[in-house]
């Protein structure tokens, strides 16, 4: 049987692939940034992207793609930011593709947007095996989850441009070795970024916000 | 492209459902009393999988079969409790499946074992859609990752017999709210037993043990 589902998958691939490069198209056409964000359930990603988009929606025009199994929770919370949200319930599947998001860029107006942040499933595997089309992957790791994650879902570890280690607030409660950690993550992975944040009280944010204002600034660069 | 993955996977589910009751039946036959443990990354299966070996392993004899995507260390971890451990690599595949657990009970001397307890890979979306074989399902959730998550993972809260939520010794550092939380598990799953523990200091697992002791004196009574 895993023969099987291994064709199957590499069949999806392939088909995703395509399709994750005709997002990026699409979005580039516009001039627009789009960013996968990542992470286990309850890592944080709900709690972070809520923070990011108060940093910069004076400056440049935000829509968020929010991905999840069910449930309108997340996107409701960003839609009273007063920001464009598109819910993308997967209805059972563990990931976003990037039909999915194709679905979710029909949905907004690509014209008046500088920014796309995906948050996808909550979810550390398969999640990273699905290309969206987005220019960075962005995968968050809360200090709760252990150091030991490289090591157990390396395919994350070795996809993600920047890799937040969020929750360092309650850091002094988990043995979490953000030393260990750092050196795990670079075995895999020797260009990403990785900050130390707490998406509750604020802490290290300013060094994301300011990878990320590159990142816009660089974009509207090729505008 | 998504009819088709779903066509595949009725397919994959079907199959799949065939071996777990062919498994079932092979560990029926020993009087074995099969768990299947799963959770998100990091939620402490592999601090309560060795407290529960810990008290019971005098008196019953216990194998592990251990689902990862890489790495052996968690049987490693198992294995330096004296007990027999099979790790299986999923190679990238975010579940088990009953097939693979076929061939963790080959590599096991089921007549001399009267409990197997399965530690599924770190997911909280498709390791709930796949059968094993085992008797009863049991979800763990730590308190780090939020009370909402019944509602954004509904397939795991209804399948599970038993729902731990552990890590509650740092409770006073997060919003979590426990009658809430119960509340929504009983709204999908009104026979669900719900147990606040902490595999960490040992708080409140004398109900799981108590839980678990109960199904292999069941279990036990069929021999």
């Amino acid at each position: 049987m895993s023969v099987k589902v291994l064709t199957v998958k590499e069949d999806v691939l392939g088909a995703n692939a395509e399709n994750a490069r005709a997002n990026q198209e699409l979005v580039d056409k516009h001039h627009i940034l789009m960013i996968n964000i990542m992470s286990s359930p309850g890592a944080g990603k709900t709690s972070l992207i809520p923070q990011t988009i108060k940093r910069f929606k004076e400056n440049i025009r935000i829509a968020v793609i929010e991905g999840d199994i069910a449930s309108t929770i997340d996107a409701d919370k960003v839609s009273n930011l007063g920001i464009s949200a598109v819910q993308i319930n997967t209805g059972g599947a563990c990931h976003l593709d990037a039909n999915m998001i194709r679905k979710g860029l029909e949905n907004l107006a690509l014209e008046k947007t500088d920014l796309i942040i995906i948050e996808n499933v909550g979810n550390l595997i398969c999640t990273a095996e699905f290309a969206l089309g987005a220019h960075e992957k962005v995968m968050l790791l809360s200090v709760p989850e252990g150091d030991d994650k490289p090591h157990k879902y390396p395919l994350m570890f070795t996809e993600a441009d920047v890799v937040l280690v969020n929750k360092t607030d309650v850091m002094p409660y988990f043995d979490f070795n953000l030393t260990a950690f750092t050196k795990a993550v670079r075995g895999l992975n020797p260009t990403a970024q990785i900050f130390p944040i707490s998406a509750k009280t604020g802490a290290g944010l300013e060094a994301w916000f300011s990878w990320l204002e590159a990142q816009l600034k660089e974009k509207a660069g090729t505008a």
